[in-house]
């Protein structure tokens, strides 16, 4: 079950003016459940993104890239979830293409002003036919004030939608942030994660709303892990409508870019954490959190082979402060000149460990007692530096073990 | 249940001349338990290991250490289980130390005369009273012919003891080499892995004796993945006792040598693959065969990333094949040159995917007919070079969530 995450209320969901979202069932891998996503931009409207680094990257994501690279102008995403059209080699290349092709169709713009979207299962044929015979309901169903459905539509083995909206002034004037995403296992993202979508009314020139995405990833979907597993079709867009009276945003030095960037990390952060309390077979929330590094990158090395080992996760599956685990983690991170004599381990507030071992204040009772909640943070002060990093994960329980190895049935 | 492995039978493992071992219950963890090894080795001895890279490592890792690099020769080897004497700062020097103080006692030799090993509970104090108890019962039950019990006092969630002998020819003479090892959780060596000690009466130069030690590990345990938790206390030991009429072998381009390394290393190898086969909730065993990479390295990059993910673990514990989670293994491996479209995925002899996809040949029949075996090989045909890797991993099972969930209690 989801840890300390409940649905948003369809109504908490604001409109993001230049923004309508259209769901349909069609029915891609299973009947009854909505599957197609069509979120319209209006004209004008500027779109970026993060993908997956991995080798093996589906061909929406592809295709999504090369439509994003040409000066066009984006009308219209497009997202399927059932199947990921990934591993689909030159046939997947052309369905994406075919989709984006059917769906401009139905708006009347440029294929290439549509980007492309999918998740599921890995290494089959996308059932382009299906997608293209339920587009036309998708587009008859847009709204502006759809998100709570969009939210819904591109679940896979998410239990608990995520979609969250912010509101901040700039300039005297009122910016809506609204964003959702999906995700739940195959997370181990690596510059963005599984498919998160945020829109703003705010106007914003193309290389700030870039820089602005990959600082929002940064923050946010690039610190969390489920399994260790980086999917093979992470997406995160931001979406600039430029539809208030707000002037376009063009200095990264400015109050208005430090604001706006500020609430679309707000909303990132929510997402991902979304991610991780809705993470497969989830039964507590983790913070790794590492500080006193040298540098930004040796805190999330300690953090993610502590946040990644299935060890200390079965033990807080288990509520057992069998906190050795940590250490050994710490101790293979791949940090050559790590003193760990110098190092401090706390769960919350509880000091576990230093000088190399058990730290001599340390009661079974006080670990145990922390291990009973369902947040809880891991922080390990390394004391040689000024650096940190926050990541969050999740335990490892029986059902995570069930959710997939059954995951095609 | 350990995939395809039975215990040895104690009248097939070959004592090695030179080399004594005594066992006894120590109640160290729990009473009725075999729990402490000594070995004694003859004058003469020479001893070569190696030892994990976990920064967080034991103290009796770094004891042992300390004293092989004394000159004086090491006359015993102690070993206990059901605690790991890590993470236990300057007490757990001072532990490890006392445990040689009191052995050297009962043997007249020097305490740097005797290698101290620790597996178990991390960061918890050992019990050094109970082993000093202890040792001088394990003293008395020494024998030349007890490799099966030692194999047995060194478990900890094993199910299977993990022993072996060869026997080879070098000039004439028979050449005798014995191996046990511990392991089930906590492996992903790096340099070594949880605790191997082989044997051989042949002599050999020392230098030579921690080439083959090292050459052996590579090819064997470090070539294996449970949970890709490396542990803290990971170490291999060679034992060249010289008690046969061999001359010592000096030379490392001569036959005797290469003769005795690839029995040595056969040894280990079955060694290291009894360990993944008795991997903690294993039902079935994996070998993943990299090859046509650039160079060893990047194909065992590939081969842990598939051998590590829960994903592609849990898939073949269900018997799924859910093969697209390979590809997106492969992918995310962190070759960032890899061209997915020139690569080859088979399952035994069943081609599954190419040309960036799947294959138009793949069944879905025969890969269902493949998975349901108990040991499985993955093959991945980088097509861009010459160099190969193998690696052996186990699935991932409920009973390993539920062996780790409750190991402390």
């Amino acid at each position: 079950m989801p840890v300390n995450l409940t649905p948003p209320a369809a109504a908490q969901l604001l409109p993001v003016a230049g923004v309508s979202l259209g769901v349909t069932e069609a029915g891609i891998k299973r009947e009854n459940r909505k599957d197609l996503l069509v979120m319209q931009l209006c004209a004008g409207a500027r779109v970026a993104g993060v993908f997956t680094q991995n080798r093996f990257c589906a061909a929406p994501v592809i295709v999504a890239r090369e439509h994003l690279a040409q000066a066009d102008g984006i009308r219209a995403l497009v997202i399927n979830t059932g199947n990921a059209n990934a591993g689909t080699g030159e046939q997947g290349m052309q369905d994406a293409r075919a989709t984006c092709a059917a769906l401009a169709g139905l708006l009347d713009c440029k294929a290439t002003g549509i980007l492309p979207f999918s998740t599921g299962v890995i290494m089959e044929p996308l059932p382009v036919a299906k997608i293209a015979a339920g587009l036309p309901g998708a587009v008859a169903n847009m709204r502006a004030d759809n998100w709570y459905d969009a939210a819904q539509a591109i679940m896979t083995t998410d239990i608990v939608a995520k979609a969250v909206s912010r509101q901040v002034h700039i300039g005297g004037v009122q910016i809506t942030i609204t964003g959702i995403a999906k995700g739940s296992g195959m997370i181990h993202p690596n510059m963005a994660t599984m498919l998160g979508y945020i829109a703003t009314d705010a106007a914003i020139a193309q290389p700030l709303l870039q820089q602005m995405v990959g600082e929002a990833a940064n923050c946010s979907f690039n610190c969390i892990t489920v399994d260790g597993d980086t999917s093979t079709n992470d997406a995160l867009m931001l979406i600039a409508t430029g539809q208030t009276a707000l002037p376009e945003i063009r200095d990264a030095a400015g109050a208005g870019f430090a604001t706006l960037q500020a609430a679309v990390t707000e909303v990132a952060v929510y997402l991902a954490q979304a991610i991780v309390r809705d993470g497969e077979g989830a039964t507590k929330f983790i913070t790794v959190q590492v500080e006193g590094g040298r540098n930004e990158a040796e805190c999330k090395q300690i953090g993610y082979a502590i946040a990644r080992s299935p060890l200390v996760k079965t033990a807080f599956f288990a509520s057992d402060p069998n906190l050795g685990r940590i250490l050994a983690a710490i101790g293979y991170a791949g940090v050559d000149d790590l003193d760990v004599a110098a190092l401090r381990l706390y769960l919350d507030e509880v000091l576990v460990a230093e000088n190399g071992g058990r730290a001599a204040s340390y009661r079974e009772e006080d670990g145990q007692r922390v291990m009973q909640q369902s947040d809880i943070t891991i922080r390990v002060v390394l004391n040689r530096g000024a650096a940190k990093a926050t990541l969050w994960t999740c335990d490892f329980s029986y059902d995570y073990v069930k959710i997939n190895a059954s995951y095609r049935s």
